[in-house]
């Protein structure tokens, strides 16, 4: 039996309901379903704001940058867009010049700075990160005894069965996200447990683990000890930042992983521990795993990288014997967008192992400094840990 | 040492970066901390709009509504305001009329409609709410096989001590979140994991596991088949909303709690089995309770109720022989903010229940339909169940 549901009167009900939780102007007027997907994988995107003069859908990593909104009888802007090339893309709306997310969406980009709404168009087929009717893994939220006294927080994935096979220990992928992002960036967006359900249920990756740290641990201990919460927000070379990186690689080995292999079922060496992580990640990632060497025997940098001058400076143990480096890592995978504004630099950095003999597996794809390519760094990786 | 920022410098940074993101309309500028709590209880809040006319603090739970902000010669917008009560409160910007959360601010108020920022002010002596150095317990994700074919998904607390204590069974409490609120709402917002990982450590409340499914399965289903969304909003009466309460029982009954008794280690009898929930929740929780006194002995509502139109009409199983009722629940629980819309109504079921000698323990303390009542109602019902 088909539902009728009376639009306009959801609204009252909705505007009634939500002036008692107390929500500083709610949305009032008719119910707004957003965002839409067509059947022609077009969006339909829609924003309730009866007294704004000028809505734009504001969509660029989907080319759709600016784009005119229309405003119908009760209020609602909309405009369908499309069809857009199937993915997960973060948006939000102009709203007379103010930026916002899409209130009739649930899902949002974790983030420390911006609050972008995520859409998913599906492709004809499942992508690889599709929810798909598979035994599915388990993300869970751990609060553990961090660096400065402070209580640190991340996500961890166990895979499908790890409830059940008590008796089995799993290799761990140590994920770390980028500038801004948050522990859970890399499942809310990077899908990273979804594909691994698939990989998994194909055979295509081995049942593993994945820690996913929160990558600012100055401003954890900022948050818990009330002290001005420091920028979440650093450049990538200088001091400071390198500073960040130690305090962040020093949580990392001496408060995430023994946390980890104290309380999850894992297989404790480095032949059984990746660490792979997303621009500023990724830096972490490279920083941490060639600082620890006796940690980690796969290494994976998306989007990212270490200037030669740094290398020259501080990772001669990574250059002075390619032979012994080569042999510790049994990955070192870089990975890049063509537009990535990183790229020159990455492909520097590559050529510079290169040039020292370094075995480095490079990987460049269309597309930029995006979580929509991240997924297909992902899917590079997943598949190829502790094989 | 302490360190010096150029904010200035960050904010340049910054917006490099968030360009590369492709986030829309990235904020440019200075370096923006948001919300600051002061020593004295107020809060500093700051909103980056050079080119806004009007931007004002928009925090009504906290009596903040519509508080005028200024703006500096960098273009951030700013207020101290209070002290404030210490709890945990939504707010966010109203920027020339348009509501905004706070881009600044991670944390964020899970909700399917609005999408509030939320700032916790703490108290002198740290609430039952606040994360303390005790042993904390585990929040999980699961996605299990739902109602229609669908995929749905739960939030569920393990205590402390779950992983290691392989052989403990535990007592399982469901506990259903409000309208347009998601999974995530009463971890992070209602805190319960905090409580119950401070009340374990003290002795207060028993270990227990939480199970918070996601209130509106009818949208889940929408949403994996691609059907039209539903409204996830909906009038408490009718057989529209009678009709979504049955699919969320069935749901709950039928699925999810098979899922959790064959995945986690429960004692699957009614004895150590609670329901409660908030507004739409504790509507979910009375009519699933009332139809299947078989499966839970302590049922809590917080702000909500039943008709006595409807209990005569439906819940003659209940009312018929108060004796063997008093029997069954070892408790049934009501509480209500003397402000709250649903005041009235909660109070007309409760003296009806009282006329059919139907044992209710009812609360009622100041304050409006909101989280932080909730939260009130948590540290009154979470030390009483299972005992």
């Amino acid at each position: 039996m088909k539902q009728k549901i009376n639009l306009k009167l959801l609204g009252v009900i909705f505007s009634v309901l939500m002036t008692f939780y107390g929500q500083a102007q709610p949305p009032r007027g008719p119910y707004v379903v957003s965002p839409k997907v067509n059947p022609d994988k077009s969006v339909t995107f829609s924003y309730l704001a009866p007294n704004a003069t000028n809505v734009l859908l504001d969509g660029g990593q989907f080319g759709a940058a600016n784009v005119p909104m229309t405003k119908n009888a009760e209020g609602v802007w909309s405009v369908t867009f499309g069809p857009i090339k199937p993915d997960i893309y973060p948006y939000g709306f102009k709203v007379d010049g103010i930026t916002v997310n899409d209130p009739a969406n649930t899902y949002l980009f974790p983030n420390e700075r911006f609050k972008g709404s995520l859409v998913e168009i599906p492709g004809d087929t499942p992508a690889v990160y599709a929810l798909k009717n598979v035994p599915h893994g388990t993300i869970s939220y751990e609060l553990y005894p961090g660096i400065e006294g402070s209580t640190g927080t991340f996500v961890i994935y166990t895979p499908p069965g790890y409830t059940k096979n008590t008796k089995t220990k799993y290799p761990v992928y140590y994920l770390i996200s980028g500038t801004t992002d948050t522990e859970e960036t890399f499942w809310k967006v990077g899908k990273v447990n979804l594909m691994l359900d698939n990989m998994i249920a194909e055979g295509k990756a081995k049942p593993m683990i994945v820690v996913m740290p929160y990558g600012n641990p100055m401003a954890r201990i900022a948050e818990q000890t009330g002290k001005e919460k420091p920028s979440d927000v650093m450049s990538r070379d200088g001091d400071d930042a390198l500073k960040r990186m130690k305090l962040f690689e020093n949580d990392l080995v001496k408060h995430v992983i023994p946390f980890v292999e104290k309380n999850y079922r894992t297989i404790p060496n480095r032949d059984n521990r990746a660490i792979g992580g997303f621009s500023r990640g990724g830096g972490q990632t490279l920083r941490t795993a060639f600082n620890n060497v006796d940690k980690f025997a796969y290494v994976c940098s998306y989007a990212s990288y270490i200037s030669p001058a740094e290398m020259d400076k501080n990772f001669t143990n990574i250059t002075a014997d390619p032979a012994k480096t080569n042999k510790d890592f049994k990955l070192l995978w870089s990975g890049i967008g063509t537009e990535d504004f990183l790229y020159k630099g990455t492909t520097e950095w590559e050529n510079y192992l290169k040039e020292k003999k370094i075995n480095v597996k490079t990987f460049a794809i269309p597309g930029g400094h995006t979580w929509m390519n991240v997924k297909q760094y992902l899917n590079e990786t997943l598949p190829v840990l502790f094989k």
